[in-house]
């Protein structure tokens, strides 16, 4: 595993993976997917775990649909070292609003510097 | 990967862990390492990265030395779906004392329920 150089780098990730969930053009949308995770790369959280480029971007086309107009935007905590981070995520409605889903996820990356594995888990769901 | 089957497993699961921490005879603390984890089973904190039974277990028996006669104890946050668990851990002098510190760690279990990763930062270090 090689590290993360910089916690820049580390934020440009994280970066990187919420835009992810922000782009609904299925064409873009997958082909971030492919820039940002190993192929063989995995993403679990509490509902659903996906293996590979094409189940993980079916995960996320499914949230889209359900959170239609919603943002993943950064939440409050962020930390990384080594290959890892952990950072908070927040689904709001509007810029600024109150988060419907508060998220909370491991991302560790693999040797090339794409995300190997996401652990995810949830802080707050809706009531 | 296979699922916690429970959130019982998953509490078990962390009890071990903590309990290898504990253990300072070193046959037994050896061996509770191989019982846990992968052969190739990996352990990453802010301040070390570790592949293997050997090295894992010297990074405990370093942590030992360190902080002889300390506890590490379960702490309040536990949450476990699929084949991962969240929780915090706390190093104590003593029972019910205020920790020294305080760590946060994500496991990930692989198909024959043992220990692949785990992913630890740390929420409190000593002044």
């Amino acid at each position: 595993m090689s590290e993360i150089n910089t916690v820049v780098d580390a934020h440009l990730v994280v970066d990187a993976y919420l835009a992810v969930w922000n782009r609904t053009d299925a064409t873009s949308r997958r082909e971030m997917v492919e820039d940002l995770w190993a192929e063989d790369g995995g993403y679990t959280d509490p509902l659903v775990t996906a293996t590979g480029w094409e189940k993980i971007d079916q995960v996320i086309a499914h949230a889209q649909a359900q959170f239609t107009g919603m943002r993943f935007v950064r939440g409050a905590v962020f930390d990384a070292h080594h290959n890892i981070a952990r950072f908070t995520w927040e689904l709001v409605p509007t810029a600024g609003a109150e988060p419907l889903v508060v998220g909370f996820d491991v991302v560790a990356l693999n040797a090339d510097g794409r995300i190997q594995s996401v652990f995810g888990f949830l802080d707050k769901v809706p009531a």
